[in-house]
């Protein structure tokens, strides 16, 4: 099964004006002084399917994050550093001004909105499109200023000709043996805690809480295998709302065996009252949209926080870490036999980013239960990797050239797994600074691998061990250093994460979690080395039970690199043994070519 | 001068017994089933005038942290893991049962009280030594059950007979040389930070940060220099409510001279509302007590975080530094005269925890400008270093013997600056684990002082890098790692800190912290190894500037436990070059054989 590759259409400065103008004509007829256009879709999914994506549409950006606001005179769009430059290209001309996020001059969307309005003046959205916590803290600003926030029926609706409809992809069953638990069993579950919190009825909003909770997963959204719908557990019944189209004979009788009762996906907006009525209701405001909010019946109490399911779905069961295990064998196969083509056997002339891009898939391609990639690759080569979410397009595509690094950030979905892996490739020689760039990279991801902690550790404890090497020399980068993984699901989840921030979740056995520090020097190299670790036991010990990670993603890491004086002799040896490791669980799926070429790229430094 | 030292005398359960009856009298009186009794004062600080030591009184249990309950049939005692022992010991027979803090089985106070009491019963505290946002806290939890809190007056008024005084001791001027920033200065920056917020009046009520706004010190609270006072700054006027007995005509010609009113202590009540009414008002509900904030005009609004005090004071200036610096060389001066006369002079078998303390108090009091101590000395031998806040009395004072370790945490207060230091001191033998222990936290001191981090870092980020070594070995201390520490002040002092639990207060330059992590075996040894760091620019790198350690306290760290393979070559030259340094800076101060131990003590390893 093959994910759409959509196909982005520059469109002319004058279409973006038009569709500008007809959006204001509505806002008009709406009584309307300003509206905000999110990024996201009523299930605040962070990759959406075409049907949502209106921001871009009607902005004529494509960044994956932005968030534009039109008033009756302006209108303005705001980004974050990863777009900086591209939203500057592609709002040229469109009358667009670009509101560059985080930099001290910029002003919030909020107090944009204060300053030129006034007293009475209403702000619209389109509540299902807005996570409710978010569409409450705009109100809360809004309403000190005398300004009310209004949500107003989808403008898009009408002005949007040819929109694409909301996908009507079928939905399939990930058998027992992948899940390693039931249907059945994890609703029990959900309904054993809502028990012991009193809670009547959980809204699960979040479309990979949906798949999981039900085994199930589709193809609704490019590299996410989830569908599109609602799910509502009740203390006895369940109920999924969802476009019957989307349904085969054999997933109804599925559901049907599992006691999920199967509503229209519209029904869910007309049920939400009843279904509500008198009840405890849980929901997690970061998944909920402001709609659904609204629509909740004001006779119940509404619990709003985590609805059980991300932390559920993040522990793995050991059928999961196994089948788990598994894909990371298959694609450090596939990635061995990439890294060997492109050491060995490519012609580096006559490649660039984006061929190397489409070997890499073949390799993947050839893989047991292989679905798709679980992200568009990231294939930057030279100065492009300095760009974080750098995507090639034909008219970026980089000729490769025997000198300097390949970052390349790729990953694949597998009917056992997600896997999400980084490496850092030299295709020649390299600048004394890039070899220190890399091995002080190299030395972070170590330390953070190499990590023991007592139970009840959050991932903000741990993030400055992949980050002090770099801190040392002046250096940082400013994403996160690690994010969950789905299991053949999304490629990013929560509710865990490593990063500088405050994040309440603790850090538990059977989480997976990404370790990838990186460097990023832009119009010069882009570094990044990233595992997926798997949060195991450690052992018992003062004041209770300790953890540490197991690395679990297999393929070695370049060390041509490498400034040995750099690291510690702890550093060495876990690289050594982590090759050896790399080496014995890939060289029984090899030829003799590919495991010379291996035994080589994992001997001991 | 000199802090009076506090002789406990060990009251009888029969007089518990007693006092807790007569309470149960006034309560009764007052409608009250219930009465929580905390052990703080109306500025919530953290050690108080014996006038406010009334848990200590009724309940005859003397550590410095637990909450007393008493209801009309019970009465209990919470406590956390540092008591549990002595708790369990000073309350047998009273009638009084232990509720040992964060274990499982333990209800929290307001759970025993829903528990215990029914709709409409009330609950009686003294809102006067309550900070406001743990009543409001309490509030809320007890108002789910249809239970009130009350707040009474204070019933150990009646109760307690010859109950020490609010203490009347005079206040003193600290001159400019020492503070660097005169009282007008920082009432003017206050009051810049208040018009900027719109904030009309801003009641500062921690202690510690009345003396510093002020630069006047006390002699209140032992071992802190802080006097009992309110402090009300409004736009253009201050007014200081302290007891008219404690102002010399030099301080109050001084008050004068800084535009400071001065109102009796009492009257900081009788005046609230009329202070507050009509007026935007700044508080710390940390440092706000519940009778406070309850006379705040209904007519006000309230705005409660941070004083902008705590954090100013944190931030020292360059004439504090430089006084830190000196007090440091005088207090480094006074550990080594200390730790030569206990290495070369001593008799160790006439020595005991008390004797070796009265010792290092002559040495330091030689100093110029000694106060007194800024805590009273941690000295335990063997089994009693394991006891976190051990302090020995002379019914438990250990005599030393030539083997094991001698835990040493102590502290001075100068006119220049407060110090904080904890060296762990072999006496002679020492067991292989002792000195692996020994190394492991060597290594994480030394780990966490070789930081090197971007601005806007939190203490939660570099936490881990202390405990990292110890936490490989499944071992971990549970207090923080490191505190601020005051410019002739409280030994601990906020708003920044080192430790697992998240504070969103950055490091900043200028701020001082400490750097002392610990292991403790019950039943054979303690460990802990404290130096305080300054924090200091590192440098302009990548996203903006970066910060880094300077250790302060000059202080040979014993080497002869130091298992040398542990420590990493960087660990390793830290350590030498600090010996280096503590050797330059301190061997001018001292005379030839002073010079000759400390050169051996501090050569390289």
């Amino acid at each position: 099964m093959f994910y759409l590759y959509l196909c982005i259409l520059n469109i002319t400065d004058m279409i973006v004006k038009e569709r500008i103008e007809a959006l204001r004509e509505t806002l008009k007829h709406n009584g309307v002084k300003a509206f905000i256009v999110p990024s996201t879709d009523p299930h605040m999914s962070e990759y959406v399917a075409p049907h949502w994506e209106a921001r871009q549409w009607i902005s004529g950006f494509t960044g994956s994050a932005g968030t534009l606001v039109v008033t009756d005179i302006e209108a303005g769009l705001w980004t974050d550093s990863r777009y900086f430059l591209q939203a500057g290209e592609q709002l040229q001309g469109t009358g667009i001004d670009l509101y560059k996020e985080k930099l001290p001059e910029t002003p919030t969307i909020t107090d944009f909105l204060k300053e030129r309005l006034t007293v009475g003046d209403v702000v619209g959205i389109d509540g299902k499109v807005f996570a409710s916590s978010t569409a409450k803290e705009i109100e809360k600003e809004l309403d000190n200023k005398g300004i009310h926030l209004k949500s107003i029926d989808d403008p898009f609706a009408s002005i949007w000709e040819n929109r694409p409809p909301i996908p009507e992809n079928p939905v399939f069953i990930l058998p027992l043996q992948y899940t390693g638990e039931s249907c059945q069993e994890k609703v029990a579950r959900i309904q054993e805690l809502m028990k012991a919190d009193e809670i009547d009825v959980a809204l699960i909003t979040a479309l990979d809480e949906i798949a999981w909770v039900l085994n199930l997963r589709g193809n609704d959204v490019h590299c996410n295998p989830v569908f599109v719908s609602y799910l509502v557990i009740g203390k006895s019944d369940v109920i999924l709302y969802i476009d019957n189209n989307k349904l085969t004979p054999e997933v109804k009788d599925y559901l049907n065996e599992c006691q999920v009762k199967v509503h229209a996906y519209p029904s869910f907006f007309s049920d939400l009252a009843q279904n509500t009525q008198g009840k405890v209701v849980l929901a997690d405001p970061a998944y909920l949209n402001f709609a659904t909010y609204n629509g909740i019946s004001p006779q119940s109490r509404l619990v709003e926080r985590k609805t059980y399911v991300s932390l559920m779905k993040a522990i793995r069961n050991q059928t999961e870490i196994n089948n788990l295990h598994h894909a990371m064998v298959k694609d450090g196969v596939a990635m061995v036999k990439f890294l060997k083509w492109l050491d060995q056997d490519a012609d580096i002339y006559h490649e660039t980013e984006m061929s190397v891009d489409r070997q890499l898939h073949a390799f993947r391609a050839a893989q047991a239960d292989f679905i798709g990639e679980s992200f568009d690759t990231i294939a930057g080569y030279g100065a492009h990797g300095a760009i974080v979410h750098y995507e090639a397009t034909p008219e970026t595509d980089a000729p490769l050239e025997p000198k300097g690094f390949l970052l390349l950030d790729s990953g694949a979905q597998y009917l056992d797994g997600t896997t999400d892996i980084t490496r850092t490739i030299p295709l020649g020689p390299l600048s004394q600074e890039e070899k220190e760039d890399y091995t002080l990279i190299l030395k972070g991801h170590i330390d953070l691998a190499m990590a023991v902690f007592p139970e009840r550790t959050r991932g903000v404890q741990l993030d400055i061990l992949a980050r002090q090497p770099i801190w040392k020399h002046h250096m940082n980068y400013l994403h996160g250093t690690g994010h969950g993984v789905g299991a053949f699901l999304n490629v990013h989840e929560g509710p865990h994460s490593i990063r500088m921030e405050e994040n309440p979740v603790t850090l538990q056995a059977g989480m997976v979690v990404t370790d990838e520090p990186g460097i990023y020097k832009a119009g010069s190299h882009g570094i990044r080395t990233e595992n997926i670790l798997l949060v195991v036991p450690s052992g018992e010990g003062m004041f209770g039970n300790y953890l540490k990670f197991e690395t679990i993603t297999l393929c070695p890491i370049d060390k041509r690199p490498i400034i040995k004086e750099l690291l510690s002799d702890e550093e060495i040896n876990w690289l050594n043994q982590y090759h050896q490791r790399v080496y014995d669980l890939l060289a029984p799926q090899l030829d003799y070519d590919e495991r010379y070429w291996l035994a080589n790229a994992t001997s001991a430094i």
